[in-house]
């Protein structure tokens, strides 16, 4: 009868422990440019599992382009604060594995944690979510065992470990590694602005499901020129601060506002200025892309 | 001490709770065009997350072609029978967000509960597994708080969490909203018939990964032709009613009962009557498609 | 109060039956050729959690190429260290359906559980990780209720039923059905071997979203011919026999080693040896595939 006392014993610790306040809640959400035709993603699961089996384990998504970053980035933003405050966060996209770049943990303001080379993936999460402290791992205690000699897979060896062992409370964030300045590496871009009635502002990503082009400017800050369902957005759009496409996108509240295959302009699921063709690709119809040197200006004509 | 007991009465009510027979089984299955290239899905489990921890989230497929309200259909129909009783489903291809088409949730016969546009994407499920009852969601309750403004993604916002309230037993059925007719928009095709030694039916789907063709004709159906293994299947294809190819396609128990390349025909994982190449690619060897403008006809040559 | 009191002593056995030794971990994860774009992999997991709703679920890969069985093998070797003892794999590519391949469990050496066609998928994963055991899945007790009339889709009425019954503790690994001989059916392919200073290997996978090759010649083979960073490898590809590519690839620590678009060869995550362009794809460049019928020879020049 023993065993079935510890377990009762373990469990009221367990609960006494979540009482009083471990911030991490037994989730996380893994990120990568992997793809899914291999075993990668699978393996790091794995090694969650073995750490604790008691994880919920979920995916954002592993279809980055490879070693695109400024991606990373924006998925993260995208994603991260539709989670509980406490699930830990893992992304692995790392085109200088084996350099110098540092492996760390932000710990957001909104309580979030971020496992992930400190290479850009933070730039935009630090900025919209906050810093509220940032470790280095210390691959001296969290790193896989006898993972020392393979140089080419921190994502499962070092990454999904400590992410295992800070989601599952075997350590806390402080046991991560030593604390950092609260400062993450960023990737420069066009910021929202809006001076003398032009909007400018960067095209963060595309919905690549449907070729939609969305762009980083608020809903707060085109408010400002008070546009109405209907007013023509006159858009110009950048590569490189060199002119790409231009395009006059009624302000729209639903698609089907304008005819099929015609351009119109909206705010999308994350209230940010958009551009679509209606059950159309404005992205591959007009060559647009997006990441940190794409940009647009915006005014507006009321009618 | 008093965290331990009240944890305790917990447990001892939701066992109570679930002898009485609350229906929802803490399982939800998600369904969409969104594909996994972004971060949609994974704050549609977000949000489901912070609404229940105790969820257990699943996917369907988020595959879907862009808009492809059949395909929805088509892909619930083979699915949702082989999941428990009580298992909640979202399904979110909807060309027409934004428009008037209503947000209903299904409850089958069977006791399986379908979330989702009530735009066709019902069509077949209710008419397989059969209409128990249909709801309307109350959005003045059933919509993730702050999300007002958000006129786009009702995937996140309204379908995922009315799913996780109710999947957590947060709300019955009954609270999802007011009580529609026993009735579901449903899309128009060919319906499987025998008359005069001639089947005929729709091409409901193609198993997309090795491009065989499969319809809506069930076992029972085709076997009150009597076909023995050998015979000889004679079968038309046509899109829009016109005609585009015709085969001669042995009735075959396993595909290696013909030649490398060449066609059979047998009964697929859901007993309905499909068309297939040995080791090849049907559909598009022969640009076979499906949908509700797609059907065949069918008769035996015994041997 | 009946149930509750039945609960906590199905609570108890269960944690004496766990301490006792039950090897199975709840643990399922899935491989297939199927894709993510239909039902199957869901229609899997549905029928898994019908078995019982304590299982957690989770997936290797479902985009092994169609009939692969080869990749099957290798991605299985890639990743069943990594998870759990205990864990039951289900793996599903599976061309010769309906024909007489025995559909088997295997238990290796390590204490995982693997459950498959007995086709080949077997190969590498017995070599590597041992056989400890292998059953014949009895499918008069081991296939779900009312499925028999179905030939085509043993995935979800034999494999994955079976897995969940075994995984959930339902069935003892001997319960299975009868021992076999502890062999499996195996794909001849180029052993790793050392020979007058010639490194000969298989090319066992391609990395395909970054396009590296990669051996199955261990970093212990390799370091017998003392290659230091920066020390030149040359390599010749050959398929069936036939000279494909030759190339000179400094054996390197980190990808940036080299210049970018330039080869390089390097231990990969499992400590094998591979070859890759520095942000390029050597397969595609150079048009380098993988599977039994690939094969390397690699000699060492010293600086």
């Amino acid at each position: 009868m023993k065993q079935p006392l510890l377990y009762l014993v373990g469990c009221i610790a367990l609960l006494l422990a979540t009482a009083t306040g471990w911030a991490q809640n037994k989730t996380i959400v893994f990120q990568s440019d992997f793809g899914l035709k291999d075993g990668a993603v699978s393996a790091m699961k794995g090694v969650a599992n073995t750490v604790s089996a008691d994880l919920k384990l979920y995916d954002l998504t592993h279809e980055i382009p490879a070693y695109n970053i400024w991606e990373a980035a924006y998925r993260l933003e995208q994603t991260v604060p539709y989670w509980p405050a406490g699930t830990v966060f893992v992304s692995v996209v790392d085109p200088g594995v084996g350099t110098s770049r540092r492996s760390v943990v932000l710990k957001t303001n909104s309580g979030h944690f971020i496992v992930t080379p400190d290479n850009g993936t933070l730039t935009l999460v630090a900025a919209s979510l906050g810093i509220a402290a940032v470790r280095e791992i210390d691959e001296a205690v969290n790193r896989r065992k006898n993972s020392q000699q393979s140089y080419t897979f921190h994502g499962r060896d070092v990454y999904a470990y400590t992410a295992a062992r800070l989601a599952s409370g075997a350590i806390t964030f402080e046991q991560v590694g030593l604390a950092l300045p609260n400062e993450v590496v960023k990737i420069p871009y066009q910021a929202a602005t809006l001076e003398n009635g032009i909007l400018k502002g960067n095209i963060a990503i595309l919905d690549v499901q449907y070729g939609n082009v969305w762009t980083n400017i608020s809903a707060d800050l085109l408010n400002q020129l008070r546009p109405k369902y209907g007013d023509i957005l006159h858009v110009t759009f950048f590569h490189h601060g060199k002119k790409v496409h231009q395009a006059d996108a009624p302000y729209s509240q639903t698609f089907g506002a304008v005819a099929i295959g015609q351009p119109l302009s909206y705010l999308n699921s994350l209230m940010e200025l958009s551009f679509a063709l209606n059950q159309g690709n404005f992205a591959d119809t007009w060559h647009i892309g997006s990441g940190s040197e794409w940009s647009v200006e915006v005014t507006v004509n009321h009618r």
